[in-house]
């Protein structure tokens, strides 16, 4: 080889490696790599606002990473479990879910805590109490043994006490009441001798209309528009057991773990602002739902429970939560926490919301 | 020139714009360009809860930009132009600001509408005005022929009526009343018959103290606490004139639209976030610091005004909002805007939060 030709070698090794160089800088400090996450959510497809959360999250984490970051969304058409979720994110045969903590209660029963309490916390007073009260802290320790993180998901605001064929004007009147109305608020009516049944959401309209069940709760005017129930139920009761719906995002601590640091935080931020984004539509379209029904359907009645009926809800949710505090010492935690964050910040939203929506109404 | 030294020469060259090449790579789908923007706040240093917006918004902003986003922020003591920050923004002299809307009504009078407004939404009614309602369009509408960009940057919570040294049973005690508070509220307190003053926030005490002036407004236990009126007036009452006080960030317009489009997306959910995140911590610090008030100072009274001064408080709103509305199209549209929206979503609220707050009170 001459020494022209070994130059040329020399020169041609330098290029290669310039552009090497090159290239492995680009991918050290901006890490080009597209991450891709399937998520699998509760609903069904364009289920509206739940799913508008979890497109919004998508969108929104697209965006800001310049699609580094790519979200698939299953909706339980495609996966065929709703209420398989955390099972499917524990497992890792999805990274993400977007669900309620409080359907795994039957699997974990501390998971009850982080979705909405029967005299809970308004949705803000929530978000305070997540977020500044130890709330995602006490979700952690619920949620860190499967392998799992837990994120607030999007709020549905208070939830009406449901729609009934028939005036409730004592406990009484609870006595073998066919109410659809799921999990813990349902356990706590059968304390006061209502017989709460779960009947497949196709099948409500008809149930109701003919007088199979005598009432039901969904979830608030947002919701309740579009199944009909005004048209066939006189009777509209005001919140108990739902004050603040919080749904939920899933992650497998595994598919979390991989990801750079920028694209977690973009994550989290995502997920952050799609849940409030969710509160603030839900406060949106129930107010423009209920204008609706209350013009088209004026006769429908607000009803409050009396307060005699409120009384012996309250009490029996005190002895449900009492039995699960002695058997479960985090179960406990949770609970103090809780009524301690409430008692904390309810004088507050009495002196704030509560003085001025009762000054309004005056008027 | 030798043929092997224009082989040189050729593979020289070729080795320099591969290594051109992959440069300009780099740059074109990463952009590792750092962008840097200076944003002026209304608030001094450490400012609590609205200095924590600012430094929140660009924390989150570094984060999930990998650093290619940073926001030096100056407070008031740097810029010495605490209600300059409009103008400041406008002429680019910052890139950003954060302040609150109602501050530049002197300037451009429209701006009044875009933080809170007396008898007008509480804080997630008014976001679901914005982002559902068509608030973002008409705060467009005002703020795009100064070149500048607004979002919503943080809310308050309800604000109280403030601290009072003496009872106030009838319009009548209003006459003369020397009372601190500042801007529209003030005009509304003028016309019937109260004489409002602005004094320097560090001369507030004293004044209050020496009775220079009979009342005074802050902005709710959160902020208020420190102030340390609770310890000098025995009356707190509850609010009307600012249910859901919005802060404000602002952007130059050319420094927005010289920013790459992950860049846009990240700033604008920076900003959304941390307004979110004002609104949860305000409402946690007014809980925290109302308890400490009340257990501190059990005497402290809270009142509500009589609902013939709300009534009168009431008219002499519209009849100022009137006179806005009559000399300008765009003031007459915006408050026709809100006033259908409270209509909308007030009924939704009391049959949710006013219900079930009240339910919860009577146990």
């Amino acid at each position: 080889m001459s020494l022209i030709q070994k130059s040329l070698k020399r020169v041609l090794k330098a290029t290669a490696m310039v552009a090497a160089m090159a290239f492995v800088t680009t991918s050290a400090t901006a890490d080009d790599t597209v991450y891709r996450l399937k998520l699998a959510e509760t609903w069904g497809p364009n289920f509206p606002i739940f799913g508008d959360a979890t497109k919004n999250m998508a969108k929104m984490a697209e965006e800001m990473s310049n699609g580094r970051l790519q979200i698939r969304i299953d909706s339980a058409n495609k996966h065929k479990a709703p209420l398989g979720v955390f099972d499917m994110v524990k497992s890792g045969q999805y990274d993400m879910g977007h669900s309620a903590s409080y359907y795994w209660k039957g699997k974990v029963p501390n998971t009850l805590y982080f979705t909405s309490m029967p005299f809970g916390m308004l949705p803000t007073e929530q978000y305070a109490w997540f977020y500044y009260g130890g709330g995602m802290e006490l979700m952690e320790k619920v949620y860190s043994p499967h392998n799992l993180l837990s994120f607030p998901g999007g709020n549905t605001d208070t939830q009406m006490g449901g729609w009934f064929q028939k005036e409730i004007k004592s406990v009484d009147d609870l006595q073998g009441l066919k109410m659809r109305i799921p999990g813990f608020a349902g356990e706590i009516l059968a304390e006061l001798g209502a017989k709460p049944t779960n009947i497949a959401p196709g099948e409500l309209y008809t149930s109701l209309e003919r007088r199979t069940i005598d009432a039901l709760e969904w979830v608030g005017p947002s919701l309740d528009l579009r199944m009909g129930f005004h048209k066939i139920a006189p009777y509209y009761y005001t919140g108990w057991h739902e004050p603040g719906t919080e749904l939920q995002f899933l992650i497998n601590k595994r598919a979390w773990d991989r990801l750079p640091d920028d694209l977690k935080a973009i994550l989290q931020v995502a997920m952050k602002t799609a849940a409030y984004d969710m509160y603030t539509q839900s406060k949106h379209e129930s107010g423009k739902n209920w204008a609706s029904i209350q013009s088209e359907y004026p006769d429908v009645q607000v009803k409050d429970f009396p307060p005699e009926v409120i009384s012996a809800l309250r009490e029996a949710n005190e002895r449900l939560l009492k039995v699960h505090a002695e058997k479960d010492a985090l179960a406990k935690e949770i609970q103090e926490s809780q009524a301690n964050y409430i008692e904390q910040v309810r004088p507050w939203s009495n002196i704030s919301h509560r003085a001025y929506l009762n000054s309004q109404a005056q008027q």
